[in-house]
């Protein structure tokens, strides 16, 4: 049976991406080695990481002044360079949801965090408004897309201090100005590729700043200087990223992928909507476009249990809601076919056919 | 032609755990969906990692009290987060190369360190012996088998604080006494798999005893209680890591392994000590049996070149000399096969008939 993978990461990646990665694991453009056994330092694998980088900045249209980077060690490492390298004295969060907190506990270390607004209030289901980031805040950090509650920041923020944004879950899902943001960064492992690499576009003006020591690994400043390869980078999880970007390329680029995401989570928020049984968890104006989340009315709790059963019998992937909102999260990533959200609705109609 | 892949790192790996690494990039035991769009909270992949983990464990037969770990970032994030969970304000350094010279660079940022002895002195030809550790040094760094030099450290030794262990380029390659060591890490990208994720061996009773602060994903605590996923993990290059384990059981384990590495090197360095054209870098009692370095003698220093591209045109990948030591090294990591290294002594021979 077909299964239609609505994980929320590491997640569903194009299969023409999918398949290159197993043909270069076996052997990289008929060199008779394998992707894993080459040097990061070979001209293979510097074309590798060249076109990743190209693309990358093809796609989001990312301007002179900016570095594109390809780290190890995850967003969550991030948390931690991102004070490391530009929090003097101050820094400004939104507080959106788990990943916004642990980014928040990290900032802490390294002086005052002021938050400037949280949703947590209501258990974040909604993007806070109406805040004011103070003037003398060394930057300002958010979260776009909050996996666990299905709310997504799907515009580009002006705001008086460096921007900096965690955009873990929605890279490259609808097109960004990037000059709008002094930083940019995220695990690879939803919209770009495989678990194992994290980007970061940097604008470079922003470092250099601080006066602490940083060490080596986790200044920005190194892995500029080297183009990633200051040390050995993941070259797989780098191949995988420069597949996909080349797939979203194909597809006519973020924005043609912006189109299909609003189609696909229009189907699915739609029949939400209009169901009997279940509800969506986040306010409306602050929905997410890459995680919808929704769980069984009151009446109905009883049958979540049965309706996840039923879901798996029909091939559905993934769609355990977080426990911290519990229910049911489709991840409608990119990679992800209309087909597939076509099939989650028609599986929550029969389903309501028998129990609502 | 055949490739005989003697890079430095990343470097071969056993042919099944490349074929089943793209099997699993297809499609992962069957389950319709790859390795690289699966959750790393699933039960698929958790058996990936309990199983790498449970296969280190056996094959190096580690003691209870220690804990495995798989992270990202590589042993360079090491350098800084072995002092910033270890050192309160003193650390003892043993110098033997670039790599060693790297860490105790990150180290001084958070104490005093005492470079114990080098062998800077002769471009790092030799492993010092005969100094001595401070008895109050929280702990002491060295590392094992230095690349560039082609030198190594191939017994446990004897420590009176807290020994730390770079075993970057020659885990897995002979046994090892773990219980001497208070932690040993590396990068994958030689004998335990590909580039992307870093192992760690590290015995619990040594933790917690710095009062600094510690960002959580460079507190080895954070990894330890999530069992290596705080967050997500390097999938792909553990189950590659996974799969070279199998492998390296498959074949009797590391003492077998040793006793093939011991043979390589022995069939490789009594070449180059009969040869009239070539000559070892490394100090004969310090000599790796992971990388074999050599030059040609002065008199055929201006044939270097040319021997480079006749090695290559018999299938010789890899074997350029770092650019600190000059001349030719040949990795001659676990996967390497006997075969490989008898190509390179039939091509060296060749090579001399026709120019010594």
């Amino acid at each position: 049976m077909k299964k239609h993978n609505f994980n929320a990461g590491p997640s569903i990646l194009p299969q023409v991406a999918i398949e290159n990665t197993a043909k270069a694991v076996l052997d990289l453009n008929g060199i008779g080695m394998s992707i894993l056994e080459i040097s990061h330092r070979s001209k293979d694998f510097q074309a590798v990481i060249d076109e990743a980088t190209a693309l990358f900045k093809e796609l989001l249209n990312i301007p002179e002044g900016y570095q594109v980077l390809f780290l190890g060690g995850g967003a969550s490492l991030q948390f931690c360079m991102v004070p490391f390298n530009l929090m003097s004295k101050k820094a400004a969060y939104l507080e959106t949801g788990v990943w916004a907190k642990k980014a928040i506990k990290e900032a802490k270390l390294f002086g005052e965090v002021n938050v400037v607004a949280s949703s947590a209030d209501k258990n974040f289901t909604y993007i806070p408004k109406g805040y004011t980031v103070p003037a003398d805040a060394d930057y300002f950090h958010i979260t776009t897309n909050n996996t666990i509650y299905g709310t997504e920041i799907r515009t580009d923020l002006d705001c008086n201090v460096p921007l900096i944004a965690d955009m873990s879950s929605d890279i490259l899902s609808r097109p960004v100005n990037v000059s709008k943001y002094a930083m940019i960064y995220g695990g690879a492992q939803k919209n770009l590729g495989p678990a194992g690499v994290t980007f970061v576009i940097v604008r470079e003006d922003i470092l250099g700043k601080v006066e602490r020591a940083i060490p080596t690994m986790l200044d920005y400043r190194t892995h500029i200087k080297e183009g990633s390869m200051f040390n050995t980078p993941p070259c797989l999880p780098i191949f995988t990223v420069k597949e996909t970007l080349k797939w979203i390329k194909s597809i006519g680029g973020v924005a043609a992928i912006e189109k299909m995401n609003i189609e696909k989570a229009n189907i699915l928020y739609n029949a939400i909507d209009n169901s009997k049984m279940f509800v969506g968890t986040a306010e409306k104006d602050s929905r997410s476009l890459m995680n919808i989340c929704f769980v069984m009315k009151e009446q109905y709790k009883d049958r979540e249990d049965a309706f996840m059963e039923f879901a798996k019998s029909r091939g559905m992937v993934g769609i355990k809601g977080h426990r911290s909102v519990g229910g049911f999260r489709a991840s409608t990533y990119n990679a992800l076919p209309k087909e597939s959200v076509e099939a989650l609705v028609a599986c929550m109609h029969d389903f309501e056919k028998e129990n609502a």
